[in-house]
């Protein structure tokens, strides 16, 4: 990967860099004539590994490779189909909306996939090793370092032989930075920027680890990249 | 509600405003002695309603102030409790696993109850009409601001007789403003700045319109403001 | 209702009556020509309400009505709609399976909101006053009948201001009489036999009670039909 | 596995042939002075894998036993666990009920667990090859028994990568032998038969497969015993 595309994914993970320029109106926008916008057309492209996929410590490169490219990519894809469906079934007066929130549905789960796989692979490929400032800030809230791994890796305990991901996310509303356990791909704390995720789905561990997911949670603490972390907490 | 609480609710509501100066490291911090910090000792204050109870059109007095009270104040006292015994469990390292989750899930589902609750009432008390600018926003995003408003309320209406949230968002991390449809307090899409949220749980208007669920969303619409929604976008 | 209409909803409704008629082939049976079935073409009938709307105690014939109009017979209405869509996408082998499961997510959301309505309409219009087998019966269960009430009110008060049901259900597989909580439509213990129902959605006391859905459950408990519900054991 | 255990096995696991026993109040029963019985005392114990580990077409030994090992033993094991604190959490008045609540949740989804994972065992280690008389049953629901199979599979391709179950099931209430989505383990039709289950966490093909489940989904249908889901039709 080369270093350019490394840094466009990094901007674009981080959080908010882009927000400020896309959310301003175009300068002398008129309401287009269209009745279609990016969020019924909008195409997803995905995004590399950000890191080498033989180069994980504890993971090997056929499961990380296999997660990109059929977990990962296969969402980026079905997102796509869906918000093409989206267009014409909104466009459909007729459709009866429980049918349509049958896809809005789907809509949700593929987005959060593509969402928290983007933040998860960006989060590995590292060390390991935390610095002290994002040890203190993390101590910050949770007493201590330690505190918040024990918490951190209970719910992945928790998620085990199942379906789900654990964030450490920044609750923008709250003003609290803590751990929430995610059921499956649609689940998450409103308006919460994510800092650090863990794939707790099987597929992130089966094909290395059959059902010890013990030792998988080893395996993703031994890969943290802690200055992606460290960077969207002060993104 | 005095000016400045108003101002204070709307500063707290909206985007990104606290962010910055909560992530950043308090200078020349240590780790603390304590095992415990804000994740698991926090207590959530309630917001009051940002407008006269009664000032709502087609929304009674009794029900937006029952929904206040009960539902919203009941989360935060919930969550309240929650946090609190989320310390001593994460703090009994013998409890299992698939226990503790149980809380956790708990929690998750007050933190979107709150989180989503006060974003709803700060975004209600207006006059409904949305200025041009915030107009052309979401115009840029759906193709036109009625095909934007469509597909909200069809959402909503696929909601009825159930329970939710319809969520207009800025995903911040693919960059998107979309409507998202949100099974419960749980559901959300990850990474994502709500901007305009309504209420399908259905004590949001049976006591105003019993199972007429498209009465109450053209309530909704009409008590809009615009300005916070606005201010959310350009936040 | 008349007599005969009541009966034929009795037999609908316990557990087992006709499924021993219905699982049997049909004698010289062949395979049909047409690639539809009744999984794919059934039209179920709403059930009427099996006592007069406006005979229970503390749930007003208002509710009672509207709760029978709108929200079951809207599933019925909804389940229809969606069970002739099926047809049509299983047909269409190029739709993406992700788009089908949508549409079979819904189903199975209106599916159960349409046997756990007939099955709650069907436990209630009684005085509330359970007969010493039916005591004993669930006694032997939960060791008095008294703990049994106090867990299934409690699972009620924890669903308070959601949604979901209270089911008191005999799990055919493991042998168990036992109290479910049910988050939703979508939610059940697989193989199990409904014995009693509570609605526990919003719609099924807001109207009367608004917030305060304890004084609903007191009065669930005093319309009980508790001859319905012992036969359901029994059966 | 002895010809008894397999015979007790499928007794147990066949529709309601205890159940009427089951439901018979005791002769002589009076409330006992104990407030628990077994729906807060009640000790799971696993069931035998009913076929040899190694006997299996497509699908290793290796997962087939960890499968039953990890997944099904550990789920048997927390439900055991669950249901004793249960026992405490009711008996503690002063329990608010959205913390009981959450520990239902657990329980419901162990329960699914256990019973779909029994199934589904008990419709494996057979040649694949569906008699005349179940052939014409499915199709009488189905219009042909390929239908049947088409749309089975297709919700096995959209829960792909994900969690969940598919079932043939009979629904009993609505008399009507249909396919459904279980998006987990907590998701079923009410009042439903199981007659053939499939799992699709990835628990259950990542070891052997990868992402192809669709590969798993060929050897599920080469190992499904008919006879078993025959006596499941016409139990």
């Amino acid at each position: 990967m080369s270093t350019t595309s490394r840094r466009d994914f990094l901007q674009h993970a981080s959080i908010g860099v882009l927000a400020a320029a896309a959310l301003a109106p175009p300068a002398g926008a008129v309401e287009p004539a269209s009745p279609r916008g990016p969020a019924t057309t909008d195409v997803h492209t995905p995004v590399p590994l950000p890191f080498a996929a033989k180069s994980l410590k504890g993971i090997s490169e056929r499961l990380i490779q296999s997660h990109w490219e059929n977990n990962y990519v296969g969402a980026v894809k079905a997102l796509n189909v869906i918000r093409g469906r989206l267009g014409d079934a909104v466009a459909d007066a007729a459709l009866a909306p429980y049918i349509y929130t049958g896809l809005k549905r789907e809509q949700l789960l593929r987005t959060g996939s593509v969402v928290l796989h983007e933040y998860y692979f960006a989060n590995l490929g590292g060390d390991g090793n935390a610095g002290a400032a994002v040890r203190s800030r993390i101590a910050t809230s949770f007493g201590t370092f330690d505190a918040w791994e024990a918490e951190f890796r209970k719910i992945g305990a928790g998620l085990a032989g199942g379906s789900g991901w654990v964030m450490l996310g920044f609750n923008r509303h709250l003003g609290l930075l803590e751990n929430y356990w995610l059921g499956d791909h649609a689940t998450a704390p409103a308006d919460t920027a994510p800092v650090l995720v863990m794939d707790m789905y099987e597929h992130a561990y089966q094909m290395d680890y059959g059902a010890a997911a013990a030792k998988y949670i080893d395996a993703f603490f031994a890969n943290i990249r802690w200055d992606a972390v460290a960077a969207r907490l002060t993104g």
